[in-house]
């Protein structure tokens, strides 16, 4: 069954939800989910709707007529789409394999679906991974001379393969803050700690250090301040005095796993709707 | 800030958010919170709404009155009330006191709010610990002999009380069914496993025999299967090889206490709807 | 059956298990439950032991005698005393009266095995709990002009009454350094976020401002530098978009009530040890 | 640094720890990790060491030689042996990859240091992914007519590929209860709930039906008695009520992953010890 998915915010006024409904129910639109959450601290109005694509008398494109009008008087941010689109997500990664391994076997088996126009990397170590897969693989070395060229042909070929999403998949180098400022709510990054702890680098022999009963990781969006982007999705797992640094990293694998393919679950079905750098994630 | 509680649930049609959300909106009604559910297995409908009182032009009774036909007209069970009102709640129990306590706490504190115009319990232990917070206590001993006519003075507390719930907070009885038949939906349970596992006598001694690695609790609306009723809420704990019987009591308890509270508070938040013996539970 | 705990660490050595374990079965002690831990990152051992004080031919004092002089050689910080001797925990509260609550229940129902000499607070508000329960109450309140002669008064309060540990149970004022350091790990507190985050005052605000997406509590012991204290259990939960900052409170609540409780288990049966700022729990 | 690993159970006597511990300590062996538990309930004693090899004076054998005959003495089951030897673990899959894939990248990075002499399948479908990490695969088909000899060949290439495991990881064929028995605690499962909640076919499905509030999966050895063999490990996941059967599929393959992957590292490490229907798993 064919959905058509609407995400829209705006300034939470009466009678929202009901001219938004309205309108769907006015194209025949048979409301298959609907999540809605105002924000009484900001006044602001969060929603997400699946509807039938078949039940459309006039398909998506009439929909999309019929809402740009309201969407437009209400300053709401939206977007509407088919369910079916597959987003393309380029994904970096730097030596450590887990969360790529991870992605590409849910994207394999079909439990997220999207296409990989690339993976990227500024070591050669993962290219079999990518190509037995079939995916393309580019290496681009990144040094302290070449950072700004590095960066600057890694973006390129995210804009000519028009990457929807680039997710960062343990990609071990800080991005330019003009490309975090390019690219809002569309750089994902998945940190080794449960932020705010250990923000920055080393976060698992920090929390060894700190002697912390539980360690973490945070999928969020980058933006230009590092580690401080809004948060999609965290997890945790307990540890225990006999743990090792070592063992905290192995522990912290699968939780970086487990958040980063949440996260990308969540924003591949347009259920992640960003205000300032808090997130509303309509859960599945 | 007052707010209006409307549930309702119904076999889905196209536009049916819509049109409710319409009459609130003729209403003046502001919506603050609005869980919709629909599911696709038997094509059901499930609504909860959070209205701000203030801002309906003509109030509440007179949002009934524009709610009911339409209900009607969907073969609807629906609910609407001021969250402002207190449901009361009877408490039953037997000897163990852990479920009382942390109940009586979240009461005391304000936490939930509910009235308690009684406890029962088929033994005298627990008696000052209601009494020291103001609430009647009534002994009402269950033999094999007596049963019958225990249960029918317990129900006719219960009703001269005007109960809206009745919590069996580890009362160690077994309801009788014709009860059970006539509270549906308003008999609460704690159950001391995570059931399916364990239902019956003795869950924490079998679950020390099986060796499992979690154990749990389930909070249920009580039917006359036992142990079979709508699951609300369940927790879990991990457990090891050196946990004792006694250990498994002692981490059960803090499950039974957190998921009877949480059960507890969806029920009086209005937040609960059932359908056969499944709930839809729109959590805060 | 009477239990006689031994607690013990020191530098590691090649045959130190081996020769507290003869030391122990010399005597006749059958060892009910032993945990050691080696940590390899600085060579340090770590053991405690549960023996069955029946089966010491000459009784707990005789073990002492023959155990002090090998721990001198080793350097070691050890402790023994019988399961059955009751600490005495002074209880410290401000207004917030949920930590307090669960401490009393699980006082009485005697989940936890420990004396309560009086309960401190620098407010009135929760003499009525602790009065119901025979426990003196002692309000000493705080003003930027007394704090040094109101928690002098305190600290003579604690010694008079031979307190074996203070615990913070929400105490919402900063102790002073000397006292912190006159009472390592006999000062217990519960920090309502989940640290390294959140340090300091308002954690709940600042977790929701940040957009978290899971909070917590920490027990921890208290030192001079405010809550960088040695960590002994920590517990979090989930929180959602629709969470409020009250909502976190009241969620946050939990947690504190879990962490403390299981943090103050562990220190009663001599299962914490400590070394610099970490611990070696070991948990039942 | 190489490590020698002990394991032990046997009746409880006074005095054990301290002959064993002598035993390696006049080998010179420097104790690493040493893990005891008493049962209580039937008087067990269980103990698994990891000793550091290079400080054995006569090596791992000569600690053998005299280990023997004090385990005869006490009618202990027992193993020695050098962490660094490999186990041999045969995987058994079906159609359902999700295992397969997690088991062999641990495998691959190291994370889980064991060799896996073959894949077998009733199904041609996971052939790829077994062949291009260079691992044999078989493909032994079962139907009702061949199952005694399907079942035979495999246990043959299972003995003559010397296979110290055999991991059932999704192998949704039940083994004959001959096979059972002859490979006790070797013969690994993967069942996909809870158990005992939903022992048998289907427990997704059941789950969705039941309307649990947590589904899971659980890691055990086969036994003859279906699901019914000691639990090693277990995971949870919390469900809610818009989770569909297929949803739960997903969530559960999560928990299946995880459970399983830290059943086998125990097993791996000789932390599991078996006792009836119990185990004690010392964890890491």
């Amino acid at each position: 069954m064919q959905t058509t998915l609407l995400r829209l915010s705006c300034p939470d006024k009466i009678g929202l939800l009901a001219r938004i409904t309205n309108l769907v129910a006015h194209q025949g639109g048979n409301l298959k989910e609907v999540a809605q959450f105002t924000d009484p601290k900001d006044g602001w109005f969060f929603t997400r709707m699946e509807i039938e694509t078949a039940t459309l008398r006039n398909g998506l494109e009439a929909l999309r007529t019929v809402i740009a009008p309201l969407a437009q008087e209400l300053g709401a941010e939206w977007s509407l789409r088919p369910a079916e689109a597959r987003p393309k997500v380029v994904l970096m990664v730097s030596k450590l394999g887990h969360c790529l391994a991870d992605l590409l076997w849910r994207w394999r088996s079909g439990e997220l679906a999207f296409d990989i126009p690339c993976v990227i990397s500024n070591h050669e170590t993962l290219r079999p991974f990518a190509e037995r897969e079939g995916i393309p693989f580019h290496w681009v070395p990144v040094t302290p001379q070449n950072r700004r060229e590095a960066f600057a042909e890694m973006e390129a070929l995210w804009t000519s393969l028009g990457a929807d999403l680039v997710v960062l998949a343990r990609y071990m180098q800080i991005l330019p803050t003009e490309i975090c400022e390019r690219w809002p709510s569309r750089l994902m990054n998945i940190h080794h700690s449960f932020l705010p702890s250990f923000v920055g680098a080393n976060p698992y022999q920090r929390a060894y250090f700190r002697g912390v009963k539980l360690i973490g990781a945070t999928c969020h969006y980058a933006t230009a301040d590092l580690d401080e982007g809004p948060i999609i999705e965290q997890e945790v797992v307990r540890v225990e005095h006999y743990h090792s640094e070592e063992d905290l990293l192995r522990l912290g694998r699968d939780c970086e796993r487990l958040a980063l393919a949440r996260g990308l679950r969540y924003h591949l079905a347009e259920r992640v709707l960003v205000r300032g750098n808090r997130t509303t994630v309509f859960r599945d």
